[in-house]
């Protein structure tokens, strides 16, 4: 039996959710929402229907989990409530610090409707902060550093676009070799933002632009870029489709911690992800979300909930006695 | 409320959970337990006492969790169901193959005595079980790797150990840097057993023992040796105590896939340990698997499972929300 998936909003994210569906074969692609016109919207898989988002509540009986895909600046905070009371739901926001605001709403409107909404699901919130929890868990005296990148930064990207004379732009953030190789030494060391992560950017400028200027605003840029390391490189729009039209990204957890009587002996636990497509790779996680979703709904559970709250097997198409004896 | 802790059996993993509630602090050890005489035992934590194994129902009132740091071969397949009748228990059942009928006897004895027992905690089976599944669930489209070491094998170490004339030995499972490096570039090669792990062999032989035969007794050993490349050397039994006394492991457990509606994207997903101590880490995730056996126990569950049946959230001391805010 298949667990039927609708889409609501159809940009990269929403088209990453429908590849992830062909390369599992538990989950079926019911139909898609946009806030576009559904007939000026075309989608990969043949024979699926496209729907206004504002129909959304006629399908009811069609969907066993929604996906949302969104944005978390506007979009989010008000679909995964709104949609939560009528359906299960998985959302991606990933703004850390308004988590749980928005965890609290939706865990509210979640119980209301007697679904399941899972929060926040992707790499980093999710795969980075499982492997956060875990690392902690199982080693609690002991430090964890983040690092992400290489990538493409969407929200430094759009931030330079908005400067005066410039076309498009594309943002790398990239994690210092150095403080990695102090991280994985063991050396716990206190860094700060600057000597963690290094911000590369490629600017398309309009002809005749001040480049000084455009690479002043960036470098001095407060929040995005003022207490980093930040290269610009002036490139042409032929060159910045042709060499960085990709969405690459990926990163590290690292913890690093110590165990026996007096500390004696020291561990260091890593998990990295280094990804052609973040948008496709998000999309993943949230797929064998949306299988666990909907196994907790069908046992009766409702409410909000994150990837901590979800049991690993669930997220598995395979059975717990096929995972003890192929994965344990 | 701490929880409180029984250990049964006092070796390296036992002295290990020993260690590693001192870095929990909402654990609690209770007593310890030993087949020896316990007037013999002298464990490290001030004040706490050692029963006889024999002696165990007795203190089931003192015991929330009930660890057991016995052997895969012998003890724990008799053990853990025995115990799991009349304490919550974990274990680190590791014979990979007879997890299926280990758990059918843990799971059953549980039920019967209304308790949970987790079996196969530790870093594999445990882990790198875990990072497997993850894995594979948010990847499907893809194929992993698993590479130990470098470490020490206390199973290759015995079986040299056995050979005529071998006075001690240590042997380090070493994995193959140009197999990784295959595994990174997301080739998905097949690899035979020689191209993926390497064996380095010291051995402390007796005065006048015939070198030539010992070393190939063990290079042509079925099962432990003849599939790899062995390496031996010979060595002092000083230098042996002064160099190999440690007893160090890790290892990479590594998923290669691709996404999109062509497969026209790669990702690499790799989790890594680095360990000065292998029991000692093991003990860390028992003992935050014990935390969650805890909380379940409480919240009426019953039988046998495996770290896949725990949400992530239970082996946290942190609340659901700290976890939100914190680490998500």
């Amino acid at each position: 039996m298949s667990v039927r998936i609708g889409i609501m909003g159809y940009g990269n994210l929403g088209r990453g959710i429908e590849c992830a569906i062909r390369y599992n074969e538990d989950l079926e692609l019911s139909c898609v929402f946009s806030r576009r016109d559904p007939a000026s919207v075309r989608i990969l898989t043949p024979g699926v229907p496209v729907y206004s988002a504002e129909d959304v509540l006629k399908y009811k009986d069609e969907i066993d989990v929604l996906i949302l895909c969104g944005g978390s600046a506007t979009d989010l905070p008000r679909q995964t409530p709104e949609y939560a009371r009528h359906f299960n739901v998985v959302d991606s926001f990933d703004t850390h610090a308004k988590i749980p605001e928005h965890f609290a709403s939706v865990d509210a409107a979640a119980r209301e409707g007697g679904h399941v909404a899972v929060i926040s699901c992707g790499w980093d919130p999710g795969m980075f902060s499982l492997a956060r929890l875990y690392a902690g868990a199982i080693l609690p005296a002991g430090k964890d550093y983040t690092f992400w990148g290489k990538g493409v930064s969407q929200g430094h990207s759009d931030a330079i676009r908005r400067i005066e004379g410039v076309v498009d732009a594309r943002q790398y953030t990239i994690p210092v070799e150095d403080a990695l190789a102090r991280v994985r030494a063991g050396e716990e060391p206190d860094l700060s933002t600057r000597e963690k992560h290094l911000r590369e950017c490629f600017v398309v400028a309009e002809d005749g632009a001040d480049l000084d200027r455009i690479e002043r605003e960036i470098v001095t840029m407060p929040n995005y870029f003022a207490d980093y390391d930040t290269t610009v490189h002036f490139i042409s729009l032929e060159e910045l489709r042709r060499d960085h039209s990709g969405i690459p990204h990926g990163g590290f957890v690292i913890r690093s911690g110590k165990s026996g009587w007096e500390g004696e002996h020291r561990h260091l636990i890593e998990y990295s992800l280094k990804l052609d497509s973040n948008p496709e790779f998000t999309a993943g996680v949230i797929a064998a979300v949306a299988r666990a979703v909907h196994k907790l709904s069908l046992r009766g559970e409702t409410g909000g909930k994150t990837m901590f709250d979800i049991a690993p097997a669930d997220l598995s198409p395979l059975s717990p006695e096929e995972l003890r004896a192929s994965l344990l």
